[in-house]
């Protein structure tokens, strides 16, 4: 089955827009929900509560309790489980185990941005019918899967919702998405950007692959080559079971870092945007990137298979760099160290300078301007 | 458009399969993924937590916090946006406003029968792709009526997701969920039922309509008869319109039973099972309806058009009830008067009994047995 992938030369790059997001379409409904959600915050005073305002518009929302601060999100994994679904009739195998790994993943790596322990999440099964759940090979991937991901960062599954949604959710297919509750404490662990400071660090955390942004992408690109998901990587890895790499887990690194005294300035998940995320905060400061890390077999085949340049490869996908962490540069060491004790790859790869609010990616001679990024209201 | 429906009389009753809802097919996975959630709990000793145990099952997740309980939730909408979308074609109006409602109020009136308030909600809004967005009133109307209903529960919120999941979620549609984060506090508002006794009285709050439980069999009757959702009621409302009668959000009620000083033994959000979720609670009590509440004019069509009997229509539907509170009986006078100042009918309808667990609902000669009742593992 696994074939050279057809060349793509010649034909047009892909874009995000070709592969069915569009953002521009999006963005006013986001905005207007922005605005009223934001609107709704005095309703905590009724219980004697505040919010963190600065966490709006942040990865997970801040409620201050007082004693802690708790945190909250609800994620989508996006299209991914249709790379499982085609890959199954390739090798057989269901994915859906690495598939509740992305789902929780997506969760989980935003929450622990501000600087939470994760406490308890719950799972959102949404099928197309009754009938998903006849498949019970992968039912029990899908439920095995979502407790090992569960214990990897100590968190309690709560429970959830397995609707079965004909006519609202496609045919055959499944919608998943994760809510997470999580506590800072103490509460000089909250992480939403005051320390952040020119001379941080910037600790890039290794990704597994594409985790799940970009998977549109890698879905109109499955189509465009002659072998599909079958295309066999510079490794002999088929181009699916590359996609399907489950999203590496951060909790455990963001945890033991707390342990260690360790609180970082700041925090980012990259997810949408790729690299443009590591502007994330408001601040006045320019990311200066001078090292990069390795690149994933399965991202370099698709900025090279899909004709994307350097621009819109790191600003779209995550080109290895999975979460980054701001630190004060004293501890910078020990977070790399920190990382690859818990099995996770981690690289001094840059520095926040005072300066415009922009991501300069020296080896690549590339500059994001803060205009290329719009996640807030 | 306005007709007489055409007389279902002659055509078999509508079931909850026929309907496309097939509980057995969905039970194994759901008992599978209740024993892998249970098993997490031990992870939350890592953060000096514990859960609950006995809301393991119940309608809320509850963790232990020292100063106070955390409950949290994810519920999804289920079907009802199909109804928006075809009534709009009939009357010109979106609807979303009433079914951002709907929706909120699955998660906050299940996150109240653990006696938490409700602090913070995300929005889950996955639609079939971008366009979706293109029709702004509907858009528009979305956002007012979700932060309207977050007023309206005292609720801040946090976020959500808008996702496009061309491929996952069918064309045109929307999957709507909501999650929900509460604290119990004082901790002697938690109810999971351990003070449930006999002699308690059982409190029924009004249901506004159908809420969101039966919708599929209601949509399934539209198909059946002729004039589908422009059929008239008895009272000349459209059948389609009173199904989108918004549905009714309870925690106001709660809220100033604890303003009160009255802490309900326990509390059940009347949706799938219908009246057999009065015997949700474990114990050995026996419930018996003496007072039957109104029926709405929607679920009086719906069970004649439908041919349904009693025991179906009871059993499956809130037939005028939209959350039970077991009270001290010498309390619930009070009770019902709290819950008429808000604009909520409410009724003494009923006791607990000592004796088998079962529902007896005397004035229709019904009973459901405890083997009528599977939400557990």
């Amino acid at each position: 089955m696994a074939q050279p992938p057809s060349p793509a030369s010649g034909s047009e790059p892909l874009t995000y827009q070709q592969a069915g997001v569009d953002y521009a379409r999006i963005d006013p409904l986001k905005i207007l929900a922005q605005q009223a959600a934001a609107a709704t915050a005095p309703n905590l005073a009724r219980h004697g509560l505040a919010e963190v305002a600065a966490s709006r518009g942040e990865s997970a929302y801040v409620v201050d309790c007082g004693e802690f601060y708790l945190a909250s999100i609800t994620e989508c994994l996006g299209t991914k489980a249709l790379v499982a679904d085609q890959m199954r009739a390739i090798t057989g195998r269901s994915y859906y185990d690495r598939i509740a790994q992305d789902t929780l993943a997506m969760a989980i790596n935003d929450i622990i941005t501000v600087g939470a322990t994760p406490v308890s999440v719950h799972a959102y099964w949404a099928t197309g019918g009754s009938d998903w759940f006849d498949d019970e090979a992968r039912a029990r991937d899908l439920v095995a899967g979502w407790r090992s991901a569960c214990d990897a960062c100590g968190v309690a599954w709560g429970g959830g919702e397995t609707p079965a949604l004909a006519g609202v959710v496609a045919e055959g297919r499944i919608d998943l998405a994760a809510s997470c509750v999580g506590i800072v404490r103490p509460k000089s662990r909250l992480t939403l950007g005051e320390k952040l400071a020119p001379g941080d660090a910037i600790v890039l955390l290794a990704s597994s692959g594409i985790h799940a942004n970009g998977v549109s992408l890698a879905r109109k690109l499955a189509e465009r080559i002659g072998s599909g998901y079958g295309a066999e990587l510079e490794d002999g890895t088929l181009y699916g079971d590359a996609l399907l790499a489950p999203t590496t887990l951060y909790s455990p690194v963001t945890e033991a870092l707390a342990a260690a005294g360790i609180v970082p300035h700041y925090s980012a998940n990259i997810t949408g945007h790729g690299w443009r995320k590591l502007m994330r905060h408001l601040g006045s400061f320019t990311y200066r990137i001078h090292t990069l890390p390795t690149v994933p077999p399965v991202l370099r085949f698709i900025e090279k298979q899909a004709g994307i340049d350097k621009r819109e490869a790191y600003g779209s996908l995550n080109m290895g760099a999975g979460f980054a962490l701001y630190v004060d540069r004293a501890d910078a060491k020990r977070v790399v160290e920190i990382a690859a004790s818990l099995g996770v790859r981690a690289s001094i790869a840059g520095e926040v300078e005072a300066g415009a609010r922009r991501v300069v990616i020296e080896p690549l001679g590339l500059t994001f301007a803060a205009d290329e990024l719009h996640v807030r209201a």
